[in-house]
Order: structure tokens, then C-alpha cells, then sequence
């Protein structure tokens, strides 16, 4: 019973308004006008709202299927995915040298929210190939660019990461897969992966799996670890496909939700691997893909919230319930829409403020990429780096729990599968468990990301944000806005202050708080965006361009967010500065 | 493979150390010494641990099934139910004169969180069946009484509540189920109720519905409603069975969790019931029942958060993963167990802290419902009536985002079916929802009961709080704990005054920030219990009774609540304290 309405409106305002891609001058940029990325996401959202939207429930209700290993994705899945090939939107951003469309990567960023947040479990199947296709091209040989990318560009065959084994997620250096150098200068690949999301499925003809495995001579840990291409078909010389290599799916697990994903146990019992890129230096070449992949997440958690928030709002002026405190508003009908009440009113503000800050942010995130991978520009890099754990932790975290609080204005209904609520809380899920969980990104930005630069890196985020509030004091609209943002700057700043003195001398206490500094940092980096676009929509207001009905609500919902969601900072503030005391005080058995 | 390990020691601490239930002088608590109490729990307990809890899973993986007009349950769930009542557990604190055990409510509460915890969707069948009993027993004939109570209390009939109706939920002014007088005294009633949990199932011969419905005269909305006993089986005057009455089941609800239990679209067609209490009165009449109900949802939603945090901490201790920051603690292991990390132990001590917390306020307030029934205390009725919505709204956030907090801890396997944790996150959601939507919660809190006695009450309960904190600066080893609490307090007082000076002049500005009092109210009501378990605990301290290690890491997780809990009150209160201008701001058709 969910629908899906591409939020065209809103992506333009981000990428033509804010951002000003048409105007940002990186290569390839020129065509960006506006009727341009009006056109692309307008037909990419057509794809959405009707071709994958109407499938997600019938994904979540069938699930996949396996039989004598053959996995069998849910009804429409394969003519859909079809589809999504046909358009060319699975190489939109891919080098046109191997059949992509060369296109922007934060184009691609605004039509995967879309595709995203119409059918989760369907876009992960591209969603995986589009990152193994994107380590093969910063890390192939050429001969193996043009061995594998051009059928995974065009979405003939998928492609995965093989990464967890039973006894290790997060900490990969007990990894067990083994990978034995062969005569002909391939690898033998022996192990068991799970969590293999995409692993197998009846969507493709090939599926190329990059499997991280141990050689011989690479040490303990994480140090001795190398990627390797593994495909479930042998591919001939001549391209053609050839006998099945040594991979099977062992099992499907049954989850919580993306049903319609196929997450898969896969075993490799002397499959035929090769190389990609270092011997023993599996690691970095996959860590080079983990700012996309986050990135990508985090556009999960926030695709789904806004799917939730679209549902939630629909509801609340449909249904009848109750009268306004103010008086009735409804009076010719039995009782009010529900969003009469400021409470409900309070869940939908939360919602929208923080869907379309999270948008804001993971485009401008998706631009510093554009930045750094087309210019080389290295501050672009550093300050997407900086940013990336936050968007992964902070956006899944938040979309998480604004999918539950849409799903609260519905009553009882939105405990009913039937109503599709429940669904998107139970897809939404995931995104703060994957790709690294988010209590890993909070070490990250607090373990590696705070000293990026020698610290520079942070201290320019600083700059940026101060800037913001200047821009906004000088604008007599927007004054109002500067001084909550100035005191979440203040406190970030102070935050960040005490784990540069803690440290190396007090680690359990950085430790501690690194949870919460996420959440401030990610509060703040909102609170920027939010300067962003209300500094943008005054612009449009005094030039007259677009929509005022639009822009002044961009301006109140800007106002919501400084009001209502930034004083979070202080919580968090004052929990970072309790330390690590009353957190490391009990013995393990007292828990 | 979730496992379920009785709280007994807790439970006990809760109840003589903190409460001193054996020495409390109400009506028939004389024998609830430390003895008798502890064999009770373990009696309880021993059948949540061995019989509920292993059902729990097969509850959630098989569900009910409709067949033929008949609800099957799911596989052992009426073997376990027949346990369930043959031990007397039905009728706990019911009155002997009908065939209960008289104990106190208080009891009953602490045996009810075990049995919960074990297995909510099983729990619930009985639960159902107490709260018609209640009603019955608080508003019923003496004739009705004699009819209907032997066979509820000994769990041979069941029992449920119907209220909603599809276009009504919150709003029961909506309503359409209509009761015609009948010749004979009895009414026939006619209409659709929606979301009747335990509405059909098989594990008892009867089922006692208790029906809202519009009888004649009795004016629009709520006002004309009436309260009405509509048996699934007539009852023949010698007391045997008769004929089926005029109530059928639909259809039963595909819910996101609590799958063993059967939520019912229940179809009343002519059905033949009897009046309950006065004509026109049932909206009063169930509304008396209220604060029992929701006392009792709450004590879902932290039990469970208790199920999940067990699970989680087990899991913490066992799983290797990674090294401390501060050096090896395992160093003969290939990594040490995830307790280690301070990021984990956040997440099991913010669940630790929440659900001891919870554990005690629900225990405080089963237990002035016991001062309120068995010895009239109108005070103590008064306050827990106060803080009941805090107790169902609070509790059932907190204790869901503690299972999800829970379900983090296991990071992929999480997400897994099997491992159980998803379960508790689905079975626990729902408590959210049910017996009063949590935003109705805040409302009551805000709008009915800072005005109870005139708003005497609140500042009854202020000062409760602040000679605890007294009490914590009398005694040295709890000293440091005062402060936040005394600062807590007054954030609540603040946030209390803001309300009595908005509430009649700017009623929008009040209820936007409704949701954030009935938060900040529970932090500080949490806080209050922690004062006094810590006392409690440095009591016996002080006396070398009991286990040092207990008492020792309950001060340490009060400490830990003061530090890192209480800072939510600053941010709540600046939330409503920012009112209700950017809430009401934008028109319906912008959201």
C-alpha cells in the first residue's frame, strides 16, 4: 500500500540551487543545466515510481528462494532489473571507455535515492556491481577492465564483496579464506564468506565476486590479505562464458528485511581467482572503495526515511482523528486530519528536516568526490574522507529511527505488514549494521578521520561551518539562524578539543564518547546544509525565481532544524565529557 | 537461540531492599518477607526460563492460522498455557472470593515482567484475560461477577478488550458498533472492532469480550458510549456452556511482531451482551482500568529491553573480535571478546542502566496501586496516576530503542532471524502503539494529569525528587550523584512552569513540546529510582549484607545513568522550550 513520488523538486533545488553544479566548473560538468538533470531525473524517476516502487512489498512478501543452487528472486524482479539495464542507469557514472555514460557521480548519488528508496532489496543487486565494477576500474589491469567491466557496466553480469567470515566481521585479520598461487598464475580459492549480499540469483548470467583471501607469505592479520576476482562463470578467451568455476551458495539467510535481496553463505572450494591489483594489499584497495560504499549507505538510510516520511504525511492528511486544540479545522467532517496536532506535526517536521538535510549533505558529499576523482582535487578527497563516517553512521542511525516515527503516526496500522511501514522500519535496519556498523564509523572519525591532515582537515570543516553563520547573519531573513548554529559549531569545536587531549593519554575516554561525537558532528554538518539551502532559497526569494510557496518552506523547515533538532548537541557534549569512567567501571560478568 | 535467565536477584533487590515490600504495612503484605517473595520468583521464573521461553521463537516463526472460523496457536502454546493456569499465575493478585491467590499487584507485576520477557506474544493471551477481569471485577453485578470471574481467574475462559474500530482509533468519539436494548435486559450488538489481540485462539473454551458500543440516548461521541460483556459461547444458567453467540472473527492481522499472538478483526452481528457498569459510563469504566493496562504495557517495553540486553551481553562476552586499545586482554585468544571496546559496553550500559531503571518504576508504581486498592490511599493513587503515561510512553520508547541498541551489539548476526534478536525488536515495536499511541501518552501527561489535584500533584512528586537528593548528598559514597539529579529537577521544574503559563493561552506551543516532557519527566522519574536503588544498595554496604559485587555495580550503573542519561534533559527542554512556531508553520501541503 506504500507509494512512491520522486522527489524531483527538491534533488533539482539541491544540485541546481545549493550545490550549482550546472555552474561548479569540474570536467564533464558543462552539460548539468537544469533541464538537463530536470530530464534524467524526472525519467529515472519514472523508472522508480513505476517499475520498482510497485514491486517492494511483493519483494519483502516472497523473499528469495533457493533450489539446488539456484537462487530465484521474487516475481518481476529479473523484468525490472531488466529494465534498469536498458536505461543504461547501472554504468550512469562508469567511464564511457568501457560502455558507462560518463556521467557525474553525484547524478548518479540523486537517481540512486530514488531507486533506493522504491525498492531497496532490487537496487542493492546493481547497487554491489556498481562497486566491484568500480575497484576492478581503480585497480585492474587493463585486461581485466576489459574482461569484466563492460557486462557489469551494462549489468549483463552482477558483482559482489566478499569480505565477512563466520568468526569475523569487523575484525578481518582472522580471516581464514585462502588463496593457493597456481601454475598459470592464477590463485585457488578456499573458504567460506557469509553476509554475501547479491550473492547469488537468477538476474544475471555471471556473477563476478571479489573475495579477499590469504597468500601465502603476507604475515598475521590484515597485512597478509588480497583481493581477488572470482566469477561464478569461467569466462573463454574468445569472451564467451565457460564451464562454473568453484562457487556455490551454501545457504540463504532469513532476515529482518531487504527479503528480496539474496544474502548468501558462499562457498569456494579451489575456485579460480585472480588477482586484483597488490599481493597482500587487498585491504587498502578495498578501503579506496569504502567512501563510495559508505556514502552509498548512508543514501540508504535516508532513501528509506523519506519514503517513510512521504507514506506518514499522506496518512496524516487523509486520516480523521480528533479535532484541533485551536478549534476544528475539518468542520464539515466527522473529525480532523491528524495533522492538525502539533504532535504529529512534531514526527512529520522531524522527518522532512532531517530527509532533506541527509540529501543535501550525501549530494555535497557525492560533489567533493566528483571533485577529487575528476580535478585531483585533494582537500575535495580529505573532506569527503572526513565526512564519510558521519554520513554512514549519522544518516542510518536518524533514517532508522525516522522510519519508526513515521511508522508511529499510523496508529495501530503501521504495525500491519498490509500498510508497508513496517517494511521500510525493517529494511531500514540494516544500513546501521553493514558496511561497517555504526559504532565502527564512530571510531573511525574519531580514530583516523580527527587527524587527517595533522587535524587541518577538521579545523577546515570549522571554517566552513563559521562561514555559513556569517553568511546567514548578514542576511536579514536567515539572522535568526546563526546563533543555534554558531553554539552546535562551539560544542563540536570543544568536543573535539577534548579527544585531541585525550587521546593517546585516556583512549577508554575518547572511546567512549566517539558514538556521540558522531552524532553532534552529524548534527552540525545538517546544520550546514541547512545554512546552504536557506541561504539559497532567500537568494531565490529576492531574485523572484521558483516557487515561493517551496522556498519559504525550505526557510521554516531550516528554522525546525536549528529550533528543535540542534540542541541534541548539548547531550551529546556533556555525555562526551563523562569519560570512560562509569562505562569501563563494571567487571564483564556484572552486565 | 535466544536463552532467558530469570532476574530473580534483581527482582528481589527491587522489592525488599528498595521497596521493602515485607515491611511496608498494607493490607495483606504480611507475609511477603525475603523468603516468600524469592520462592515465588523463582517458581515464576523457573517456568518463563523452561517452558515460555522456548517457545518464543516457534511463536514468531509459525504465527496463528485462521481456518474454518477457528484460530489455531502456534505449536505448544496450549500445553504451556495449561502450566500457566494450573500454577495459579492467572490469578495472582485476583480476590480469593472468586477463586484468585489475593496477593499483592505488586507481586503479580514482578512475575508478569518474567513471564513477558519469556514470551510476550504467549503472556498476552492471559494478560488479555486479567485486564477484562479487572473490569468485571471493578464494575460488574455481583450476579456478573459469580458468572464470569471463576473461569477468567482460572484461565479457563479468556478475555479481551474491543475498542477500535477501522476508522477510530485514538478517536473512539468515531464510533459505530451500536447496542440495542432487547426485551429480555440483555443488548444485541452490532459492528466491526479491528486489532482485538487474543480476540480467537484455541487455548480456551470461552472467550469474555468486553465491547465499547453506542446503546440508544446517549448523545454524540464519547459520552454515549457503553461498556458491554459479549461471551463467544452462551452460558447456561446451571453454568455450562451453550450456544454460540453472534461474534465471529474476520480475519487475523499480518503484524510486523508478536506473531503468536491473534490480532483480530472481530465481527459482532446481533451478538447478545449485558451491560457492564452504568449506561453510557463505559468510556469511565474503561478508563478506570487504564492505569493497570498501561503500567502493564510499559512493563513490556522493558521487558523486552531485559530480554534483549541479556542476550547482547551474553553475546559481548563470547564473540572475539578485535583487541582492547589499552592492550590485550585475552592475549592467548586469537582477539578479545567484544566487551572490551567502550563502544559496546555504551550500548550494554545504556541498556543495563534503562532496564533496572524501568524494572524499579514499574515495581514503585505497581505498588501504589496496591496503597490505592488495598488501603484507599488517595495520594498514592494520585501518583501513579500522575506517572503513569510516563511509564507506558517512556518505558516503551526507551525499552525499544534498547532492544534495537541490543540487536547493534551483534552487528550482522543481528540482523539474522535466527539469532533472535530481530524478534524482540518486532515483538517490543508494538508497545509503542497499543493502549494508547505514545504521543496520547504525552497528551494525558501534559493536558489531564500536571492538573491533577489542582497541579498539587506534580509538586508532590518534585519533592519527592529533591529529598532524594538530599538523601544522596547525606551520604557520602552517593554525594556525587545529587547534583545532575537536582539539575534534572530542574530542567523539569522549568519545563513544568512553561507549561502552566502556554497551556490556556498558546495551547499549540504546549503540546509541541508534549512528547519532550513525558521524555524528560522519565529521565528524571529514572533518576529518582536510581537515587534510591543506590541508597538502598549503600545501606547494605554499610550493614556487609548481600553480595558486595551486586551493590558495588548497581551504585556504579546509578553513576553511570546521572552521567550519561540525564544530559537528554538539557535537550529536552530547549525542545520545548523552542515551542511551537516552526511546528505549525507550514501548511499541510507542504510536508
Amino acid at each position: 500500500m506504500t507509494s512512491y513520488t520522486p522527489p524531483i523538486q527538491d534533488l533539482q533545488f539541491v544540485l541546481q540551487d545549493m550545490l550549482g553544479v550546472s555552474a561548479c566548473g569540474i570536467t564533464g560538468f558543462d552539460d548539468m543545466d537544469a533541464d538537463t538533470t530536470a530530464a534524467i531525473l524526472t525519467e529515472a524517476g519514472r523508472l522508480a515510481a513505476e517499475v520498482l516502487a510497485p514491486l517492494n512489498q511483493v519483494g519483502d512478501a516472497q523473499g528469495c528462494r533457493l533450489e539446488n543452487g539456484i537462487v530465484y528472486t521474487p516475481e518481476g524482479f529479473k523484468a525490472a532489473y531488466d529494465q534498469l539495464c536498458e536505461g543504461g542507469w547501472t554504468g550512469l557514472d562508469m567511464d564511457p571507455e568501457y560502455g558507462g555514460q560518463g556521467m557525474p557521480y553525484v547524478i548518479h548519488t540523486a537517481v540512486g535515492e530514488m531507486h533506493c528508496a522504491a525498492n531497496m532489496a532490487l537496487n542493492m543487486y546493481s547497487g554491489l556491481t556498481h562497486g566491484a565494477a568500480s575497484a576492478i576500474y581503480a585497480h585492474g589491469t587493463e585486461d581485466q577492465k576489459r574482461t569484466w567491466l563492460p557486462n557489469m557496466i551494462s549489468g549483463a553480469w552482477g558483482g559482489t564483496m566478499n569480505l565477512t567470515e563466520p568468526h569475523c566481521g569487523t575484525d578481518l585479520g582472522l580471516m581464514r579464506t585462502k588463496a593457493e598461487p597456481q601454475e598459470d598464475g592464477s590463485y585457488s580459492i578456499t573458504g567460506q564468506k557469509i553476509f554475501i549480499s547479491a550473492g547469488e540469483h537468477d538476474l544475471t548470467d555471471n556473477i563476478v565476486h571479489l573475495v579477499l583471501a590469504k597468500a601465502p607469505g603476507g604475515g598475521a592479520g590484515t597485512k597478509g590479505v588480497s583481493l581477488f576476482i572470482v566469477p561464478k562463470v569461467l569466462v573463454n578467451e574468445d569472451g564467451s562464458l565457460g564451464a562454473r568455476n568453484g562457487v556455490s551458495v551454501g545457504s540463504i539467510e532469513h532476515k529482518m528485511g531487504i527479503h528480496g535481496n539474496a544474502t548468501c553463505v558462499m562457498n569456494y572450494d579451489g575456485a579460480k581467482g585472480w588477482l586484483l591489483g597488490e599481493l597482500h594489499r587487498g585491504m587498502p584497495a578495498m578501503f579506496t572503495m569504502m567512501n563510495e560504499a559508505r556514502l552509498g549507505v548512508g543514501l540508504q538510510g535516508y532513501a528509506q526515511a523519506a519514503l517513510a516520511h512521504e507514506q506518514a504525511a499522506a496518512y496524516a492528511r487523509d486520516r480523521l482523528q480528533g479535532r484541533a486544540v485551536t478549534g476544528a479545522e475539518n468542520p464539515d467532517g466527522p473529525a480532523d486530519p491528524l495533522i492538525v496536532h502539533p504532535d504529529i506535526r512534531r514526527m512529520l517536521m522531524d522527518q522532512k528536516s532531517f530527509v532533506e538535510g541527509a540529501r543535501a549533505l550525501t549530494l555535497w558529499g557525492a560533489l567533493q568526490l566528483d571533485r577529487a576523482h575528476r580535478e585531483g582535487d585533494a582537500e575535495a578527497e580529505a573532506l569527503v574522507s572526513l565526512l564519510t563516517p558521519v554520513i554512514k553512521g549519522f544518516l542510518t542511525d536518524k533514517g532508522f529511527e525516522m522510519a519508526v516515527a513515521a511508522q508511529q503516526v499510523y496508529g495501530g496500522h503501521g504495525y500491519i505488514e498490509e500498510w508497508g511501514m513496517s517494511q521500510i522500519v525493517r529494511d531500514a535496519r540494516i544500513a546501521m549494521i553493514y558496511e561497517g556498523a555504526n559504532g565502527i564509523q564512530a571510531l573511525d572519525l574519531v580514530g583516523r578521520k580527527l587527524a587527517l591532515n595533522g587535524g587541518k582537515q577538521v579545523m577546515a570543516f570549522f571554517e566552513l561551518v563559521g562561514s555559513a553563520c556569517e553568511d546567514l547573519r548578514a542576511d536579514e531573513r536567515l539572522a535568526p539562524l546563526a546563533e543555534p548554529l554558531e553554539g552546535a559549531l562551539k560544542r563540536l569545536q570543544a568536543a573535539t578539543g577534548y579527544f585531541a587531549e585525550r587521546g593517546m593519554k585516556a583512549p577508554n575516554d575518547a572511546l567512549s564518547g566517539a558514538t556521540d561525537y558522531m552524532h553532534l558532528f552529524g548534527h552540525v554538518a545538517l546544520g550546514l546544509m541547512w545554512a546552504q539551502m536557506a541561504r539559497a532559497s532567500s537568494a531565490a526569494l529576492d531574485a523572484g525565481t521558483g516557487a515561493r510557496d517551496f522556498h519559504d518552506a525550505k526557510i521554516a523547515t531550516a528554522r525546525y532544524y536549528m529550533a528543535r533538532q540542534l540542541p541534541a548537541t548539548s547531550m551529546h557534549l556533556a555525555r562526551i565529557h563523562a569519560g570512560g569512567e562509569t562505562i569501563m567501571a563494571l567487571p564483564a560478568e556484572a552486565f
